[in-house]
């Protein structure tokens, strides 16, 4: 312990958990169930949609040809044989200056190949039977949806790995789909270590605090779509640790773990990975906050050491675990969201490492602005609380003005980025 | 049937459904099911924070006035007398020239007042004692994290009504929030009507089609924050109709129903409100997709009749029942979120209403802009799966050009405005 570690690049860190191979399943939920999930598979339309040829509009469907002598001098009569809603079809067959009146979404009847609608039209009674007249003339195919028209049969209509949202609904819905293919939610573990922590329904001792990382890494896993496992808190105890790691590794594919990583005396969790024959992919990363975060790649499984402090945790488990998810979860987009933003503050002062600012970004007249959510001093979880990003300070000699265009990450977008570094 | 509709303006039918006093109630929940719930209490400091002095960095803990006469030719000795990991609180007292080894977090012993952090230090031992030097002054309260410096008990840290995410659960971990005051979800009821309508796992008959709407609206009422009761299809018929709605509106706080409002000649929700003895607000509103959107008030109960058209059902939804909802759920902003936008594309067709158009936002270079989503045709339902806003285009004599600047709706934003009419 104490011993030397050689910060790599967020890139190369990146990368290497990127590379190892973590594949999503898929399962079978109701389309009652699916909101929020992600697709597994490419929605295809099962149909052509419509499918039939269907009116657009409430008014008469004719034959166009019996319009051709209408105008605002000679109305053409039409005699209405049948009445039919949304849902019905008309068994009537349809002859010249004849009309069907029919319901938006109704299905054509054969015969005919327009619809009138109902406001060009004048209707009325003699001797019991129902007439309309019109004075317009209409083309074969006005007003008709035809079939197909939508979309084809085999079309690809939503692509894999989208998170479903009430419109994909709607497609399902549409397409039959009753079961849906999603990815199933990776299961992640979670411990805390630290003798430090109080649990949330402990009152306050000396020197102690209350567990939060823990909950806040619920969340966070819970937003980006995995399925939590929480095994508790750990005491700095190498033993103890050890074990509860071995077996709970084995529940899950992904293990987390918070604190018990940092360079102080007490600090274990890069030599259990070691002892657990795991092969640590790096243990120190030229970031702050998050420079100590430790993973390691155990069997087909990761193990995330992120730091105790919560701010570092929050941004280590952002850069690192997120994408892993994701990838789970059949996403091409894995990484949170970058985009350019205009710097609301300064930053006078240059450093040496890349910085992750919790933020809070708006959109001022179309242009995305971004300002810190609170102090940025890494103890400090209440200005995680209102940070909808992260904004991005990279290292060098130069500290940065008010009205710098700068690069931020996106929190709770459900859409990612590819590749953000 | 068929009577005279008038429709009144956006706003005006906003207002009066906002008019209706529809009040929010709290529930209590774990902390552990609290993500994405909505905070129906401000929530408070209950202790100080840091509720005690701590140690921001690994190093040791001294009097500052020991290191008076520190200096690059003078180190300064302290013999080092305990040693405390966080959570851990010294029982020695040091003395003149004493030091205690102290972790990150760790709890200041009662006579230090400064931390010398580890990289400033040398350490060593004599005859078994651990020593360690350093040749800086330290100022009384360096490195000192002071108990109360980030938050005071009491203070107000989060607002009710905001929608509850990792980095809040962290705060109401730090502050022993167990249990957490959210609002209730509102209870919505749902039913789809129209003899048209197929289920999802149905096959394709002549003339009919598949019910979309329920799944959808179900989806938009979830992404809201609503619990959704789904009661079914009706026929189009309106004694069936009216027991059923009848019943199940005394279940709920609102209910929904997609089509069997348009002014079709099978159309008779208006009727049923009205035999109800609900107080019609209005029956046609002047926008496009969505004109023929009624809305009542039934006792303490609202009564959403939306079009049967899946895209003026969707937008139905988002400008009507949305913020009752976000309002039952604490939001001081229960409208979606209106932002400035460029537009992608041309509308070059003039039209005398409002027009909500399916679209896509996305942001390049910082700027916001907008695009169609698929076919403008409000029948089709996959525009609506790639529909992350709506882009509004305010009726008049003129067309829109691609460069223009127009009003958008976020449709998948948390964070809402407060009266974007």
């Amino acid at each position: 312990m104490g011993e030397f570690r050689k910060p790599i690049s967020i890139s190369e860190a990146v990368l290497k958990i990127m590379n190892i191979r973590m594949k999503g399943k898929t399962e079978y939920v109701s389309i009652n169930e699916s909101y929020g999930r992600f697709l597994s598979e490419d929605v295809l339309a099962t149909s052509d949609v419509p499918h039939f040829d269907r009116a657009p509009y409430d008014g008469y469907a004719v034959r166009a040809i019996d319009t051709a002598e209408a105008s605002q001098q000679n109305p053409v009569e039409f005699e209405v044989i049948d009445h039919i809603g949304a849902g019905l079809v008309s068994n009537k067959s349809v002859g010249p200056f004849q009309a069907v009146r029919i319901m938006t979404g109704a299905q054509m009847p054969d015969a005919c190949d327009c619809v009138i609608m109902l406001e060009l039209t004048k209707d009325y009674e003699r001797d019991g039977q129902a007439y309309m007249s019109t004075k317009r003339v209409h083309k074969p195919g006005e007003n008709v949806s035809f079939r197909g028209e939508d979309a084809k049969e085999g079309d690809i209509l939503v692509s894999k790995g989208t998170r479903i949202n009430p419109g994909i609904q709607a497609v399902l819905a549409t397409f039959g789909y009753a079961k849906v293919p999603v990815a199933a939610k990776p299961k992640v573990g979670l411990f805390a270590t630290g003798t430090e922590l109080l649990d949330v329904d402990e009152p306050l001792e000396p020197g102690k605090i209350r567990n939060s990382n823990s909950y806040m890494i619920s969340g966070q896993m819970e937003r980006t779509g995995a399925e939590v496992t929480y095994f508790g808190t750990l005491p700095d105890d190498f033993d103890t640790c050890f074990e509860a790691i071995k077996e709970a590794i084995e529940k899950v594919d992904m293990l987390v773990t918070t604190g018990g990583v940092s360079v102080g005396d007490f600090d274990f969790l890069p030599s259990i990975y070691e002892k657990l024959g795991a092969e640590v992919l790096f243990n120190k990363v030229g970031m702050r906050p998050g420079s100590v975060t430790t993973v390691a790649h155990y069997h087909d499984k990761i193990l995330f050491g992120l730091s105790g402090n919560p701010s570092a945790c929050y941004v280590g488990f952002e850069l690192f675990a997120r994408p892993v998810i994701r990838k789970m979860l059949f996403s091409p987009n894995p990484h949170l969201r970058k985009e350019k933003a205009i710097l609301d503050v300064d930053f006078p002062k240059a450093n040496p490492f890349t910085r992750f600012v919790r933020s809070k970004c708006f959109i001022t007249d179309g242009k995305l602005i971004t300002t810190p959510s609170g102090l940025d001093k890494s103890n400090i979880v209440m200005s995680l609380a209102g940070a909808n990003s992260l904004t991005i300070l990279p290292g060098g000699t130069r500290g940065y003005q008010a009205g710098d265009e700068v690069e931020i990450l996106l929190l709770e977008e459900h859409e990612g980025s590819e590749w953000p570094w």
